[in-house]
């Protein structure tokens, strides 16, 4: 059984029917199964209410980084860091919980460092794995 | 009197003669008077050496955040998340401090919402100020 899963120019994204914080949490462990740790995490929701008094669904922001992709790219891209760590996000919309990681090509060409194009491969590979695992 | 800065696909660079803790500490200030709150910062050089053992310069990516054009991006682009909040890099390199912001107009490709564009162009103005008052 394969999960849907859509790709559009800077995310790879799909609907799950499980809820918010039980989304999260399972996304965590199976971001780490495939090596990349969260290192931060922005409850977007929270502070565009604490900041701006707005109200939104919520959405969450989880910045995810395999150390070992992170730093060959470093190495090949100096200011990578610019488009680091690999964004997760997970967001209500309507009733459904809906799910999005960065597309590492669109990392590739923002950079136009075709250096970045193999570790892109296999970020996209283990990224698409959390999302069809979910 | 105008700093030097670089445009690239992806980012806006100075180099300054400021040390690198100083620096962050000056941006974090700059960036508050732009209306930026500083949401997350990474300490790259820790989290490679703690994660694998890897030695690089000091190396810090901050997630800036203006809460009410990230709010309206996020109206207008509901994965907008996957590509915030806007990164600012300070990183050492062979004794001079550089410093990154994102090119707000490689967010505007990456989308291709052109919708976005009005929103670049504000944020644009307001990082390069930050870059050049620093």
């Amino acid at each position: 059984m394969t999960a849907k899963l859509t790709t559009h120019s800077y995310g790879i994204t799909r609907t799950v029917s499980t809820g918010f914080a039980e989304t999260i949490a399972r996304l965590r462990d199976l971001l780490k199964e495939e090596g990349f740790g969260v290192l931060t995490e922005i409850d977007v929701q929270r502070t565009l209410k604490e900041k701006i008094d707005r109200d939104i669904e919520p959405y969450v922001i989880l910045g995810a980084c395999n150390p070992a992709f992170a730093a060959r790219s470093i190495e090949l891209e100096p200011d990578m860091g610019l488009l680091l760590p690999c964004n997760v996000i997970v967001s209500r919309r309507g009733g459904t919980t809906h799910v999005g990681v960065i597309n590492p090509q669109s990392i590739v060409e923002a950079t136009a460092n075709l250096a970045l194009a193999e570790i892109a491969v296999q970020v996209d590979e283990r990224l698409r794995r959390v999302l069809e695992k979910l």
